[in-house]
């Protein structure tokens, strides 16, 4: 925990990697509570090109995030690419640059005492990165859709993205009642099944994959024909994006014969394996971006607003290289280069999954 | 016009081709209504299937419809594959035979005087066969998701289509603006373009492309060129799932080289091919089965209960091989072999194209 | 339909009375293709306050609408007060003074050739005094909530407010049946019961009371108890806000014995009523603003851009003293005299009635 | 912690008090997981209803509670009357008689080894008498929409009340910003401030008063001056249904003056003080009703049957006297009677008021 010596008097932030409801709730609550300490804040456009680029810093008042708390999105943009250790050149030779001294510099020109960055793992590394070599003073807010990250409790827009797949497990229930199908949803989650178990769990799923472990096609087939004895001649599955069958390899495009490795996800995969086990009709349907847009969902705001509020603090206490974090429903912070460590799975002694099984759901 | 000497004591109905929001709001208000006019009334469970298969009939009364109304799906199950005309045997050989002896069979046993068709083309095409070649009566109601009947002004379950296709364009916008991309997203109409051309509107789409004729890539690519130009550098496409670009062959699939044929939909046709002309990232949605699904829209429980009604009215009066429909916000009745031709399109004559136009949208 | 003998340049638009779902898609699709048309527009800031005071007309370009499609209430704000021909004070012994001559100076100074007024009955009551006595070119766009103007078919907000109603109903449908409860709900239509008898008919409403007459509290009481008899212990009853009960005055308030005129609303009279009649537990909930606000529904959408592309096509042929309007699902006009007379009420030989009868729906 | 000798071999359920969103989530699991031990479930209709009057316990299987997880209310109905010490007994003479007696025999007569209950700190009450008056094993569900228990961190239906809240706001939002209004929502609450709290946080509200302590109308006034200065003319207040201004009783009512006691609430109270310090055009919303109706959201479908399918594996041990809960995302169990004491109220240690504060939220 470092602390800087002066008063705190600007102060930058920037949203990067992929978008996540919630990131305006942050944006709002840090932006008025640093305005109440007295500091200024700028934001960087599109993640870290505002800091890459010239022209890209705006200043950010109370007035700027008004009427910003139930929009999607975020109002700085967000970048993927913009990693300013490796920046894009545009030239085939030699793809990638280091432009950490350019952001460096842009800090230093607008007077910038901390950097505040909202983001994944990936954008917490480069902080950590930008922290120990360029001695940039950083707070990190953690910022990952699919809530996999160990150093927090549970992170803004994944209950947004349950809310969101639920929704589609519920609107795709009476189609699949009404023609005796079995529905396959897939939802996000490359390595970390939360979605798929929370969804799943709450829209009623039969069976639900996820990407921890590979699933045994027989055991799916085989609860499928036990409901087709009980009754009920339909079945919903939901899948984590990143889940596979077991005997292939555990990427998550899940080729299954060396083929198509871009077109074919997981909901693929599975109906196709899944075709030739059982009679019914099978339809897929994948979320894919439905999932991370749309009106944050009240707890997705109330989050936002307690992290940014809590950025803020440290920034006008100085405190810095930390990110915060929830735990227990307290905010409090953690070691910034924690939060790029220890990522967060569906391990078999997760309670939902005990509770899931008891009431019948089938993992594979 | 037919007109049935004796009175009209006991009818059947049932729930043909796929599911739609609003049928069972038709459901509920025919029983409802049958029973007002003193008529028994018997549901044959999954579309035709009911009529072919023994033990398939069920009674409906006033509490078999009790709190369906905003419930998707059909409470009766419905089938697109049992055509009584065109049976699936289950053997390689000889994959289809004629089973409208037990349709017709089972009419008379179970002593209905009148079949109530809820249905789009094909249903109708059935029920017009049955009448003519087995003097069946018979009255229909119009079902299409994609409105596209020519006979009825409009059909339940496209207000609930366009509701949700709206919905997502709303959702994926946030994340469209916030990583500067281009979203595209496939929505159904196979053939014809209404619930692209609404939720198109209604989203405030930049490009919307429909199956009625092939687009030009090149126009595509100079709209979002020109947006780029104005400072949107994001750009939002409706592409109805039957659209495909000039120079390919029209069908839905449209296979650009040859392959793929089942993989790519026009989303990854569209993507495939704009993805050589902008600089932007490009991601694609496709709605499927969720635009069938969900509650549906006051409007569609309004016109699903009008339907249901007006049918139940014909069979009181003995009148058959008519559709019942809708012009001019007044509910008709049309002759029943009109229902399966005449297919309602999307075409340059429609109004809503020039407001399109004048506001900016590209059709490609 | 007088025809302006120069080319329109600059035209100014505003939005009166109350705020209605759809009015932002009015002004984007307005200031678009009055921009395609080359014509300026200025707006004025709440209703007639911006052209009775000074600075608050605001120039309308494109990039001004950008994004609003989506919003309910107006980006240029609404005013139920400002009326320039009785315009407040703010002293007790001449309250109310005329403003018109300002209104013409501001249009005059501002170099406007047209001016487009975006409201119901009133604010085309005042345009139509503006035109007669000030020679003020005017263009209408209706506006009312209720869908109770005889001059178009159909207004924007109404699709929405029926939506946001239907779904109060679904959602104390659930509280009712669990607690055997009568659920008064109490919507929108001062003088029309067009939202009470839609959204009635769509959330499954045993009674519906409108305000174009009295009700039988007799008849209402009555209903309940057949369905008591017939196992459905709960009622949901759907009341318009002017509806009243027989032998009382016909104000909205309808006070039963002289007390609380402010107090108590339709839905309280009712229970009031009601109470002295039947056993069950009697609840009430007005939706009250509720249902004007919130994302305007595809329908209403659609029908603002419809109106609103209209209305600018007017103003660029230089027609006016004309209303746009809808009939038929044709785009028309009218004379603007016409928009305030002819209010459309719920009639006994609206085909929705004899359909919602015959359903078993109580009209009291 | 009692241990019952014999293997439970048979158990009822009952919903009591008010209804709220994830009764039927608790119903499905108990049922799902009651099954998977072998244990049978009768369900007591009505609250305490069933188990005093005859015929109304019915058998719950795995069948039963097919379908019901997206729904609002409780399958089995709910009762806030029928409580058996004093149970009405229709005479004004003597109103209340104690029925005990017959809720022991019904118990046994059904063979019925453990009774669960659902319900709030009534409904607990009852129970921890019953077992120990009567020595009826009993378990616990804690059902409280207010969330004001403090036996568990949360209850469900919280979230869904919280999210219709939000979504209200949300709505009002337009409406009041178009015209310059003060909107006062009333949220529920009466005695703990927990919905007022986060919907007006999630919603963006200026203003949030309490039922925990009175407020002091001079400070929500300087409030909407200050926002009005700043150049927001309109303000979001929102109000707990407990909530009272300083200077006047705590009664739920805050009856100002003497009068209507009955009809004026919190938010007519408020309006009516508010009227007099104010400019502005000041609308009231109660949501009421809305709050505990409608499908659960995800969070409180889980919680729901977490809760379910602990109170069964409770049931299966033969643990009884005691109430599922839980604590920091574990599910425990408590002693019965604890959950009869220690309301949870918004202290001002609390977090979240801190947060709020920071943001600029007032809070009288």
């Amino acid at each position: 925990m470092a602390q800087t010596p002066k008063r705190t008097e600007r102060v930058a932030i920037l949203t990067g990697g992929g978008d996540a409801p919630g990131l305006n709730a942050v944006l709002r609550a840090f932006v008025r509570v640093s305005h109440h300490h007295g500091i200024e804040v700028y934001g960087s456009e599109d993640g870290f090109e505002g800091l890459v680029q010239r022209n890209r810093m705006v200043k950010l008042t109370p007035g700027s995030v008004r009427g910003i708390l139930a929009r999607g999105g975020s109002i700085l943009g967000c970048s993927n690419r913009a990693n300013p250790f490796a920046y894009p050149t545009g030239t085939e030779s030699d793809p990638y640059e280091d432009r950490t001294q350019d952001v460096v510099e842009r800090l230093r020109s607008h007077g910038i005492d901390i950097l505040v960055l909202v983001g994944g793992d990936g954008t917490m590394d480069i902080g950590h990165r930008l922290s120990q070599q360029h001695k940039v003073p950083v707070v990190g807010i953690p910022k990952t859709i699919d809530n996999d990250l160990g150093a927090t409790d549970v992170t803004f827009g994944f209950d947004t993205a349950v809310t969101t797949a639920t929704w589609a497990i519920d609107t795709l229930h009476s189609t699949a009642e009404a023609h005796d199908r079995i529905m396959i949803v897939e939802v996000m989650g490359r390595y970390a099944g939360w979605i798929a178990l929370h969804s799943g769990m709450a829209g009623g799923a039969d069976i639900i994959l996820l990407p921890e472990r590979p699933y045994d096609i027989e055991r799916v087939a085989t609860k499928i024909r036990q409901r087709a004895q009980q009754g009920s001649t339909f079945s919903i599955v939901v899948v984590g994006e990143g889940a596979y069958p077991k005997g292939t390899p555990s990427t998550e495009a899940s080729p299954v014969d060396g083929h198509l490795p871009k077109l074919q996800g997981a909901a693929a995969t599975l109906a196709q394996h899944l075709g030739a086990q059982v009679p019914h009709e099978i339809r897929t349907t994948v979320l894919g971006h439905l999932q991370r847009g749309g009106s944050p969902s009240p707890a997705d705001r109330i989050l936002g607003t307690r992290f940014g509020a809590a950025a803020a603090d440290l920034c006008a206490k100085g405190i810095t290289q930390r990110m915060v974090s929830i735990r227990n429903e307290q905010i409090v912070d953690v070691a910034l280069k924690e939060a790029v460590q220890n990522p967060k799975r569906v391990t078999d002694s997760e309670p939902l999954i005990a509770t899931a099984k008891a009431i019948g759901i089938e993992f594979g």
